[in-house]
């Protein structure tokens, strides 16, 4: 048998490979997969929400340039819940993996293909519908069994692969949920699974910097519920779509309390209509109503639920704030809630939202103020509880940057398990994992970014990045000389544009002076002999941009263009 | 007398005119005035750091508009303390105010005299040094008082202006500070000015909405002198260093246990020399080494003191992290401590830093994690019990935006002043004041966006950077058809440059395509005529736009060049 793990992808003595492709330096692009042989099995293709350093981009997504090598021994694709950092990748990867089966739950399924209806080349979707519970074989070798975890969407589940070196568990995105009594519930099934003996516990870790135990939801019904009795006019709530948990609470107290709901935005409409399609969401007839029934309600019996919490730019919340929205208007007898936490990056467009609507006169309400959301990821004592509760050998803390996944490790230590067996790995590196062992290699498979933009997938790379971040920060001038093609002479005065530089128009003396610097330059090129053009390319840019370095104290990118005729 | 206030901007009936200039819609920014016949008083002119929106500016100034145009009225700056967003502007507005004489506090002296070595051209500045207590005829109807606040860098002075209107009291930015045992320090300061009669009150607003009492410094310093103490290696401690009351305690902590303190970062070694030229920074010779001396210590010895807390690209805890700090690399010993707050739009930079950090093995602390920051702005329940203390009959909530000044406009209730007394206002808006009243007029003053970038100050438009943005997003795609002048034939092949959209080069077909268009336009065009040049780049740019957003999803900026031979 060839032993060299550099030649041989395929693991060679025996040992399942099990591969993170994303989710590992980042929060989201959530993705692994397990390899045993001729057998491969994906849990999660989700997406990642694009950074300041990606201008311009939608969204990244897991390089599948490994499986796609691979893919007549892709046999399964597991889905562990319906959030787009876990399954956004999907309609742009499933048929470079051969179009396999995906398992996922009514709910994750309902979504996936709700979204796959934007993409009509892409295939059509084979699911296997799994429920708590079930063990299903995905392959030869794998076997996967079902168990439900708490998070803010309804049917996340958590795995549990029985593997030839082992039970291997993934506990997908979770968060421990505490009753009225703050008791922690559902601890029994982690027992349970613990004693069916752990290898190792892929383990979220996107809360494990914070202190404690997680916020009762029963507490944020509770406040939500206060709040709404409070208000004297509409409420207006901001959410995510995808937090279903937190919709289907919102949506109950509001009956409860003989409040109608209104939905605002797309993707609220269409993730409500599924959550209640599967009866995730109860609701009486004519609680739900649409938003061109609102004004047949009284402002104290109305409730808008709207996406927008983080203050993008086109979704409905702004929409209401800056007056564009169709339906609805800020009143000053409006109570507007944010029960969402803010994406780092946001908090920006979240500040200008609340200054919007307290000066329109609103009441704003946001977790700073009051306990009204709790996080679907389980903090540091909760993910202590659980890594005592399921014992495993090894630990690979998963879902966050390098520095959340190194406090989680500092949780697991702290958890009882051996330093030596917390593995903190990488996107794209390989681990061989044996009943006794789990060794990181020093193979590794492609993990780079892979890029949607527009209809692009991956045809945006760092030059085109490199260069918006430029013109974002100093912006273009092009100058376009026209030059006779036998010898160095201007056929007509330069052309010049610039764009995010300086208001040229306005600064005409500029505009001369780098004419004149351009006729000077060429004056001095020798006339008898045709001109080289990438020579004089250099000079413009080199001499053009060190004067307006010198005049403006920028740097805008200087794009030379020489027209010989 | 003339009683139509739009038509004659000084104040009619005798009234005192106050103006906020910057910091009512932003966090910086801070500058107003106080205007009474032909006497004009600044209080503060600082700058805002940019925004999203403003892409490639350096900052954001006051406009000076209306001062400009009155500036033989100006007679004094007064400075609350050495903050850029309170001094900031200095440099490009004190000539354009005919060079007042400014008054300030010996620390705040030093460090505006230090920033305009960078201003050669600026004028001398007059400064008059003033101190706690002192009470100064600024003008013939104008007297200063000015009394100490505490805030995070010493020598912050609040100022008591007695006016003709009546005592209006500016409390810069505060904090209030307490001893050991938790008792609030300094309140007797305040009970006098209660005391003297308050008619307007301006309070800081950037904490409002934050629950409880500050957190003691006390607390602070027995925190980080904790964590020193179990550091086994070196320790960086990473803050702003205009946070000069934490510097002086972290070097007093440092020399009590032992430890060496260098200092990383142009702007930490300037403001420390001034503040232990002028006594705030009490260190033994020796304490304080050079960068070049660091090797001669033991790691357990040494304290860094470094700028670049908020994750700056160029500051010295980035380079240290990336490794291209020429004395200090990140050992897996070390203890890096962020000891300030993020400001919004920071966290991501802030993200990557620890994440290169954890990344190298070192240990981080952030006041997350334990308390080692203290806000120099007053939460609600100081805030309350500094407005119970003055007991004002108006008061105005400045610095922050207007959800913050909202938040605290409900604290002043809560502190029991009338409603109709606390008041909302908006830069650029006027208001008149005479013993009895406080009435906001319809009258405003300029004071929109002035924006510095590079040399040019108030030369980016908003033009220029709405391109900014566009290029960011989508990129650009220039086009030159060079054509025959009177006729329309095309003389050469069309020549296309782009940046930002998609690597062209890799994209040949797309390239091919477009010209290949640009060709059937320019056929379709009658050839017995010379062209309209702006009716060829109209087509151009809808419709080599429209086949691009086809092809790609993506909008780049489209920009035709026609060059007629």
């Amino acid at each position: 048998m060839d032993r060299d793990r550099q030649a041989t992808s395929s693991s060679p003595d025996g040992a399942v490979r099990l591969v993170p492709l994303g989710g590992l330096e980042e929060v989201g692009r959530n993705c692994m997969f397990l390899e045993y042989k001729n057998e491969i099995v994906i849990v999660d293709a989700g997406l990642q929400f694009p950074e300041e350093a990606t201008p311009g981009i939608d969204y990244i997504i897991p390089n599948m340039t490994y499986l796609e090598s691979k893919k007549s021994n892709v046999q399964a694709l597991i889905l562990t819940h319906a959030h787009y950092d876990h399954i956004g990748a999907i309609p742009h990867i499933i048929e470079k993996l051969g179009n396999p089966i995906i398992y996922a739950t009514s709910l994750t399924k309902a979504i996936i293909e709700k979204r796959q209806e934007d993409h009509p080349n892409a295939p059509r979707l084979k699911i296997h519908i799994v429920k708590n519970g079930d063990r299903i074989k995905v392959s030869n070798s794998f076997e996967a069994e079902f168990f439900g975890v708490a998070h803010n969407i309804p049917e996340t589940t958590g795995v549990l692969l029985k593997t030839p070196a082992g039970n291997i568990v993934h506990f997908a995105d979770f968060k421990i949920d505490y009753d009225d009594d703050d008791n922690p519930q559902g601890l029994e099934e982690f027992e349970r699974i613990g004693r069916m003996g752990v290898h190792t516990f892929l383990v979220d870790s996107t809360n494990a910097e914070e202190a404690g135990h997680s916020l009762s939801e029963r507490i944020v019904e509770k406040n939500l519920e206060e709040i709404f009795k409070k208000a004297e006019g509409r409420i207006i709530i901001a959410t995510f779509a995808s937090l279903l948990t937190r919709i289907a609470e919102i949506v109950k107290i509001a009956e409860k309390i003989g409040k109608r709901v209104a939905l605002s935005g797309y993707s609220m409409k269409t993730n409500v209509q599924i959550a209640q399609s599967l009866g995730f969401i109860k609701a009486k007839q004519g609680t739900i109503i649409s938003l061109e029934e609102m004004h047949k309600i009284r402002d104290d019996r109305l409730l808008v639920l709207s996406t927008g919490a983080q203050g993008e730019e086109n979704a409905s919340l702004m929409k209401i704030v800056t007056g564009e929205h169709r339906h609805i208007k800020i009143k000053p007898s409006d109570t507007v809630i944010f029960s969402s936490s803010i994406i780092p990056g946001n908090e920006r467009s979240v500040q200008v939202l609340k200054d919007n609507l307290a000066r329109q006169g609103a009441i704003v309400y946001h977790s700073k103020i009051v306990d009204i959301h709790s996080s679907g990821h389980a903090p540091k004592e909760d993910l202590k509880l659980v890594m005592e509760l399921l014992k495993p050998k090894f630990l690979v803390p998963v879902h966050g940057y390098y520095f959340m996944r190194a406090a989680n490790a500092q949780n697991a230590r702290e958890a009882g398990i051996k330093k030596e067996n917390i593995i903190l790995m990488d996107n794209g590196q390989v681990a061989e994992l044996t009943p006794d062992s789990f060794r990181v290699t020093q193979e590794t498979v492609p993990a780079f970014y892979v890029m949607v933009d527009g209809l692009g997938v991956g045809d945006v790379e760092e030059v085109v990045l490199r260069d918006r971040r430029t013109l974002a920060q100093e912006g273009m001038v092009v100058i376009i000389v026209t030059i006779a093609r036998d010898k160095a002479k201007l056929l007509k005065s330069p052309d010049i544009i610039s764009r995010g530089f300086i208001y040229l128009k306005e600064n005409q003396e500029v505009l001369e002076e780098v004419r004149k610097r351009i006729r000077g330059l060429i004056s001095r090129l020798p006339t008898s002999q045709s001109v080289e053009s990438d020579y004089l390319k250099t000079i413009i840019r080199d001499q053009i941009g060190q004067f307006l370095y010198n005049k403006t104290r920028r740097r805008p990118m200087i794009l030379p263009v020489v027209i010989e005729i």
